[in-house]
Order: C-alpha cells, then structure tokens, then sequence
C-alpha cells in the first residue's frame, strides 16, 4: 500500500483547530482507500516565535521539504502584529513557500448551490461563479531586492520595494496557468497592469507569447483595477485568472469574498517538484479561537487539494469533497455560513459530521 | 465678477461628449452665479498623439499650469493600445498629473438612493455606501525609479519597477486624508500592506505618527487583501480610505463598481498649490464613442468638485450637485444606469435636462 509523509503545520489561531478536523479527515480516507499517512506535527509563524525565537525554524523547513505534502492551518495574530519584519509570522509563511519553491498558487472561488445566499452579492450575479486564480507565489515585490529603508537626496526617510520579474519565472507561472484553464473551460484572463509597469509589459509579452503553445486555451489581457471592478460586476465573466504575486493576494481575496463563504476556499501552492503547500485561504481568526466555532472546512478542502495536486490521489480527493458537499446538504453549518433553519454546529461537531458523510 | 481660466482636456472615446455637457453646465451656473469662465481647450492623450506625435504636447502642460483649474473627458483606446510606453495615452495622463504634482487623488464612491439597484449587492449591503478613498497619485510604483527592462545574471529578460514612498509624500497625503475624514464622518482607514513591504511600514509609521495631530480622527489600519475583500463583504464600515498609487488604483475602482454606477463618480487630484485636476472615473469607452450613449454626469460631477475644491465656489458646486440629483428624481436614465420604468435618454438629452434642472 502507498504510504506519504506529510508536514502539518497548525500554526497560529484557530490553526490547531482546524488542521485536527482536517487530519481526521486524511486518516479516515486513508483506510478507506488503502493508503498510509505519516503525519509529523512542526510549528510555524508566531507559535514557531514563542518555541524559538523565529517564525520558521530550520527545522520545520527540513521536515516540510522532505515530506511528500504540507499542510497549514493559519499564521499571524495580533499580538506579534508589531514585531519587526524578520520577527512577523508573516515572515515565516514567507519563507515556508520560498524554501519549498512553491512558485504557483491556486486558489478556487466556488460559489456552492447551497451557500449562494452567504454571498453579498445578488443571487443572479453569484450563483454559479467558479473561478481558479493562479497567483504567482515566489517573486514580484514580495521577494524583490533591491528593499528595505535608505534616505534620499532630501535627507527624508524612504521605504522602497522593487517589483521585478524574470521571462523565466513568468513562463513557468503561464504554462501552470495554461494548464489549469485547459483542464477547466479553456478560458485564461492574465491581469497585470502593463499600461504602467514595465514588469507587466514583459509579463504580458511572455504570457502572449506562450499562448501559440495552447491554441485551445483562449487568452484574454486584462488591467488589475478593471479586474477588480469586474469581479464585482460580473464574475462569471473569469473562469482562470492568472497574475503577479501582490495583485494576486488582492484579487484572489476578493474572489473568495464574492463567494460570501471564505470559511470553505482552499488553497495548493505548488513549485515544478518536491512537496506542495496546502492551506485554507482565511486567516488565524484570533478573536475566535480556541472557541470551536471555527469552520474547518476550507482546511478539510485543502487537504482534498493536497491528494489531487500534491500525491495524485484523485480517488481519495473526490471522496472528501463528496463528503463535504454531503455534510451541507444534510444542513450542518457552522457560525460564519449559517442562515436560518439550518443546524449550527462546532468545529469539532462539523468535523464528525464529514467522517460520517466520508 | 469673478473670473477664472479653465482648461478643458476631451481627450479620447466619449471624451468630447461629456466633457461638452459639462461646459454647458459650468457656463449655465457660472451665469446664474455671476462667475465668469474662460476656457481653454488642448488636445492631450490619444487626441494628442494624433495630432502632434506625444500624448502630452508641451503647450498642453503649460496651458492647464496657467489656468485656474482642468477638467479632463478620458483617455486611451484600442489604436495606441500597442505603443511604446512613451507613447502611450495613458503616459500623457501621467505625465499630466506629475507634470501638476497633483499628489492626492479624491474618489468618492456613493450609492444614490435612485440607483441602489444599479448595484450587483444586495440593498442592504449597497444601501447608504458613502465611502471616499483619498488615492496618492504622484509617487510609489508608477513613478519610481529605477524601472526598466534588463538582464538578470541568467542571462533572461527582466522587468522591473520600484515601490518608493519618502517620509513627506506619505505625510503630505496623511494629511489631506485625515483632513478630509475631519469633514465627514471622522473615520480614516489607512490600507497598506505592511507584513510584506519596507515602502508600506514606514507609510504605516507615519500616518500613525500624524493621527496624534488629529485627535477627533478615528484612524484604524488594513492590509490591502483584508481591504479588498472588506469593501465586497460591508463597505458601508468605511468612510476614508487612505492609501497608496497602485493599492488606490485597485481599491477605488472596486469601490466604484461597489456602487454599481461608475458612469457617475467624478473625482478631484488636488497639489499643494496650482490648479487642479478634475476628471470622470470612468474610462474613455471607444465601443460607445460618438454614439451619444455616454452617461455625461460622472463629468459633470466633476465640474462640481472643481468648483469646490478647485475654485472654492461652494455655492455653485452644490447647484451643480442638487441639478444632478434633481435630474434622476425625474426619471432620466442613461443606458447603462437604466432600469424598467425610467426614461431612456442619450448624452446630450441628459445634458439638457440637467440644464433645465440647473
Ligand atoms: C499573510 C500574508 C503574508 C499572505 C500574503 O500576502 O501572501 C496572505 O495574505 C496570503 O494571501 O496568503
Ligand atoms: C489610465 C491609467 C494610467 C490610470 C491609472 O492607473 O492611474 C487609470 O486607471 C486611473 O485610475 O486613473
């Protein structure tokens, strides 16, 4: 039988909560479909901080790049919120895709039939929307140098970043792009913002360029402030959406808020080899944790993401997110998607209702 | 009587149109008001580069410096949208507002009760939205060096731009937001991405270092991606949005498609001294151009924010304002804020009830 090493990585918040649920989940379907799991436990982000003074220790690197998949609950919270840049969990996050070259980042915004009231969206503009945004994970200003602070000719203080991309790591975040939109509707929407930005001119000349390659897929260009006006208006409109690393956080984000349901969206962060990131898309929720009342399953859906993209195990994949589908139908919601007349339930009692639909 | 020069800029697409009706307007209550207005008009943009090869004609700059105040149509179109940058619409509309050093850009974003179905939210979300979202315009990614084009040490092309704010432009647009939150409700949320970026934590710095000037300010603080998706989930929590060149790009064209009636913001760039720039945030919309089916009341509304924040003609601009609404209070509706009931009416007929209701 196939056996996987896989990273859980809690983290902050309702991290440990979530990520409990979402190991059950993996442990049950790995009976079923005759698969084994072995699960080492590593801290990252602010519990990393308060174990050991930085946001990623080598060795929870170590232990992620060398398994076969990573999962992760949430990172950050407001008490490490004023820490210095190399002391932030952000930071750690940071480095966690860095280090493990997860250079592409998928992030689904689904609209469930039963969740299409949760959206703030009219009924009619929501209903059906099903997107992918392909986020480019390890460069443009988030990693770019030259950075930090320096004083300019005036004497005043300055704070700069540099947004900058290669042709390579365009072309390898456009090919994952093109793939995914071949597997989906054959329809690709790259956004950049190359009426200003010099690096968005080469990132919209290479995208072009590779698009004789997948004459199936039908490219379109789009200017960010129109995407993100578009979401709004009209986001049926996008089947995959392709895009730097900053307007990526920004627009996936919006995304998933046009759904009404960012309890539910995961997310898989994959590089060309080694292991995938797998983590739902909401934050560390500190207010509410420790509380169960999170909702795991954004995090259970990771890790149906995870057996698709980071093992190839399709079967299994399926099976969790039948299994979730399964546990809305019969009515169980937790805080953040109730509406009237439905059951509310835990983070632990949504958890149980899964393995039973599994 | 007094008398001001007013420098009109039709630019591109519907352009001419709008910017026409606005004239009209700016002439009809100049006359009711015993103001006086000389207008100036300059080609600039696509008009420009047709006319005289440089989408900014060195008289154009200098004519809009030596008037009171500028009112601009839009720029751009499919024609030069494979130029050089340099000769790019769109770099001429830069190039003016450096050329000002018009460094606050102020976009409001309201929803009218007469169009609140005009929104893709629901009521109750888009009901009573009044947001402001004061933009930095002339600094950050768009005009930061170094940019360009290059080689890394691959051998591979790059493109890349910088993201630099220096203590006083952040300070100076700080106080232009919390002076302008001073006016409403008091309410000044400064969006950043400072878990990530150097340029964003010294701008977090010091807009927390000025709110102590402006006590009666309530300032709170939000990462870009939280922002984005806040403004779908309730943008009614707002009320002034500071931020920077390229976050305020994105964010103010969200939030005016949040109101679902983008045909009818206006918005204001404002410098420390010098005219001001007065424009529609609509785009120039080549696919209707020349067919009088523009909405020309975004333009008109920004003929009223040039009275007030421009000239200091309060009592005009609210004439202007009081017309508008008067004007959808009877029942005309252009195209694309048209629904079942109302009475359909082109560019010019909408310009002329206005006028009737001026
Ligand atoms: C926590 C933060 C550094 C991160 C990012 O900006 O990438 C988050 O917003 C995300 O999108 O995963
Ligand atoms: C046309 C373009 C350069 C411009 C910008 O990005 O500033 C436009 O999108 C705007 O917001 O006025």
């Amino acid at each position: 039988s196939k056996s996987y090493n896989i990273t859980l990585l809690s983290g902050d918040g309702i991290g440990p909560e979530v990520i409990s649920v979402a190991k059950s989940a993996l442990q049950l379907v790995a009976s079923l479909e005759g698969i084994e799991f072995k699960f080492r436990e590593v801290p990252v982000g602010g519990a990393a901080l308060d174990l050991t003074g930085v946001p990623l220790p080598e060795e929870t690197l170590s232990t992620a790049k060398d398994s076969d998949a990573v999962l992760l609950g949430a990172i950050g919270g407001y008490k490490w919120d004023n820490n210095e840049k190399h002391l932030k969990p952000e930071t750690g996050l940071l480095q966690l895709r860095a280090g493990l070259k997860v250079f592409a980042n998928l992030r689904p915004a689904t609209v469930l039939p039963q969740l299409v009231d949760a959206s703030t969206l009219k009924k009619d503009v929501a209903e059906g929307v099903d997107l992918m945004v392909v986020r480019e994970l390890t460069g443009g200003i988030y990693f770019g140098k030259p950075r930090g602070f320096s004083t300019n000719e005036n004497g005043e203080e300055i704070g700069f970043n540099t947004e900058v991309y290669s042709s390579h790591e365009i072309d390898r975040i456009a090919r994952v792009a093109f793939e995914t939109a071949r597997k989906r509707s054959g329809k690709l929407c790259s956004v950049d913002k190359a009426n200003v930005l010099e690096a968005s001119m080469l990132w919209r000349k290479r995208v072009t360029a590779l698009s004789s390659e997948y004459p199936d897929v039908e490219l379109s260009h789009m200017y960010v402030d129109n995407a993100a006006m578009q979401l709004v208006r009209n986001p049926k409109q996008f089947d995959t959406i392709v895009t730097n690393n900053i307007f990526g956080d920004i627009l996936s984000d919006e995304a998933s808020m046009i759904t009404g349901s960012i309890g539910m969206l995961p997310s898989a962060s994959i590089g060309e080899s080694g292991p995938g990131l797998f983590e739902p898309i909401h934050g560390s929720a500190p207010d509410i944790a420790g509380q169960d009342k999170a909702n795991p399953l954004a995090t259970v859906l990771s890790a149906a993401m995870l057996l698709r993209y980071g093992l190839g195990e399709e079967k299994a994949a399926r099976r969790i997110e039948a299994a979730v589908l399964d546990t809305l139908d019969r009515g169980y919601r937790t805080g953040d998607i109730y509406s009237a007349g439905q059951k509310l339930v835990g983070c632990k009692e949504m958890g149980e209702q899964v393995m039973k639909s599994i």
